[in-house]
């Protein structure tokens, strides 16, 4: 006899991904693979100082359970930081506080997706959605895109045809794609919404990580523009890619009726967030050290994000295809099969593990119809030189 | 148009207590209503230290990404924890971190329970168990208890008549029955796994809380006297009522293949938990604090318990039973009635709370057959001289 487990599990399958990742440790490899922010660029002494502040003046409360909703001074200093990124009017009660933002997905699906509900997503998307909602019994389909995102032409035609529950986006510097939507696409995202009563999701973890110019304003920013937009646009936010993934603090902003949903559900998932870790992110803002530190990450990324692009062209030429991200942590690129080279990103992923570098396979990324010629590079964790190294290393792993 | 959530909301509904805990603002109020531990003794030196020296040794990875099985370190110290409390042989692969017990709970809902799947739970249990896995469909099964805990004999005939996906027990000073379970019947409960090969989940954030004498083992640490009943145990452990809640750290030892899954499903639910929590709890095992904390949390709770069990025998006589507790962090009273008395823990709540004490009354821990006469008072937050005023404020609101 073995334990009989729920059939939800029957859904979703141990990633690609991990297995790949188990070989990362090789000595000397260098590592586009992962989709983490550099630790080197974390503020340890803001961060320490107000851990202490927060266990000198308010320990009681950082210690002690707290509200589901979140605490209350890290909601008010999150509405303020949304604010300050263009969303009128929000107040700290229509956000609540999850442990990350990969939180505010799952609560999503618990409180929204039904066995057999069809999903809309990106191809390609984010991995631990796609595989979240599954794990709810989402049934998910597939949006192209291009260089601009989304194509929302196609988009249309699917949510006419599927009826989905919810539309999930990356709309800023995607994973994998990087993807930037324009501001064009971001309004009819929204009245597609409005038009056809469906939620949209707008997961945002890497808008604050932009090169040289600010982004289209996000989906919540614009959506006082479209009337009606607001009751169907749920927003994830994360602390994870500008400040500390370790301190688990992401949050959602979404329609009242939605969030008080997804609250009783996170009731019951985790009792609430980390107080000590909100205590400690709310404190941050307070001290005002957050503006200094996307600063300094957009500097370091944008750098890196160059060298990683320059690179790319110069040692692998016409063999790859890619868009030069404008923020975010990734490159995505396509092997163009030029000259009778590589053109599968499987084979070259494992080719290249030889050779002393990692990167991920584009083609898990896709719910369905993966493209197999594609690529994620990330050029957060490397420096420049890594970088420079790392890019001749798959150049010759492409040569074979 | 409105948003069409998923079913499995319609299970669940708002508890009856949080509306009662909107009442307990009110100025002056002596709460006995609560379920936390006083914020009054958490070791905050002993937490700031330990976090500062994580800061200081351990930063990059303390502030990054973790893995999903939970920070080595921690996992290490708490399985020597787990030793140093009678379980043989356990690994630290052996147990996942948490965030909250409450996480793993809601890990072993979405890993093991099926829409219409039986669930048996003790008669009082855990609200937010309750809750929790009736958002995974489960159908729940009562299972009367005495002062010595769930009843075997009855439980065992519910077993062979419903055939229950898992058995929920909170067998150490449960909330809310404070109850203790006899060595007799913890061995009858692991028997009963293996003869019915059904998971039985011992949820223990009690244990520590012991006054005069330690308990009986736990069920986990009783497992190796009963051949395979570690196949089909799992168990929940948290550092909420000994150290912090804030930190939201608790763990779940499990068989192999249902902690992987369960594994799995986290990695889906918020992908680790905080690792600056964890880091900086592993710290504080690291730095030997926890014994002088934990003897210092069982003498004062000992004190309230003793101090409340006596006021209620004086203040309330014959008008109320309960069995005096001997850990934890609850009295479970009966109003008798006798002497025509009140003996209906709703009316008394709402008339208590006019004389100013707060408590709550016991049939909503009932998932089904509510005992109405039943409270549950909480001795943890108020001082002995606070304890005493607030069982003088309920006799007088008993008195009406």
């Amino acid at each position: 006899m073995s334990i009989p487990f729920a059939q939800r599990l029957n859904q979703v399958e141990t990633s690609a991904i991990r297995e790949l990742f188990k070989l990362l440790g090789k000595p000397g490899i260098i590592s586009f693979a992962g989709g983490l922010p550099d630790s080197a660029m974390f503020d340890v002494e803001g961060i320490r100082a107000a851990s202490e502040q927060v266990l000198q003046n308010d320990s009681a409360a950082a210690l002690q359970y707290g509200a589901t909703e979140g605490y209350q001074p890290l909601r008010e200093q999150l509405a303020s930081f949304m604010h300050s990124k263009g969303v009128q009017g929000l107040q700290p009660e229509q956000l609540i506080v999850t442990t990350g933002s990969q939180q505010a997905l799952d609560l999503l699906g618990k409180t929204l997706i039904d066995p057999g509900d069809k999903v809309i997503v990106e191809g390609p998307t984010f991995l631990a959605t796609i595989q979240c909602f599954r794990l709810y019994g989402a049934e998910l389909i597939s949006a192209p895109i291009d260089g601009d995102g989304v194509q929302t032409d196609r988009l249309e035609q699917l949510m006419a045809e599927h009826r989905p529950k919810l539309v999930y986006l990356i709309p800023t510097f995607g994973n994998p794609s990087g993807a930037l939507l324009s501001l064009e696409r971001r309004r009819k995202v929204l009245e597609l919404a409005v038009r056809y009563n469906t939620v949209v999701v707008e997961d945002d973890p890497y808008g604050d990580l932009y090169f040289n110019a600010p982004p289209p304003p996000s989906l919540l920013a614009l959506s006082h523009e479209v009337p009606g937009s607001r009751d169907w646009l749920a927003h994830c936010g994360s602390l994870s890619k500008v400040l500390s993934p370790g301190l688990r603090v992401g949050w959602l902003v979404a329609p009242p009726e939605l969030l008080a949903k997804a609250t009783m559900c996170k009731q019951f998932s985790d009792a609430h967030t980390s107080t000590f870790a909100q205590a400690t992110a709310a404190q941050y803002f307070r001290a005002g050290r957050m503006p200094a530190t996307l600063a300094q990450v957009r500097a370091v990324y944008a750098e890196r994000a160059q060298a990683m692009g320059d690179a790319l062209r110069q040692e692998l030429g016409d063999a790859i295809e890619f868009v030069q991200p404008q923020g975010g942590l990734f490159v995505w690129a396509r092997l163009t099969g030029a000259h009778g080279r590589l053109a599968d990103g499987n084979e070259l992923a494992s080719r290249a593990i030889d050779q002393g570098v990692a990167f991920v396979p584009g083609a898990p990324f896709f719910c369905a119809n993966p493209d197999v010629a594609t690529l994620r590079l990330s050029f957060a964790t490397a420096d420049v030189a890594k970088i420079r190294e790392g890019v001749g290393r798959l150049a010759q792993a492409l040569r074979g």
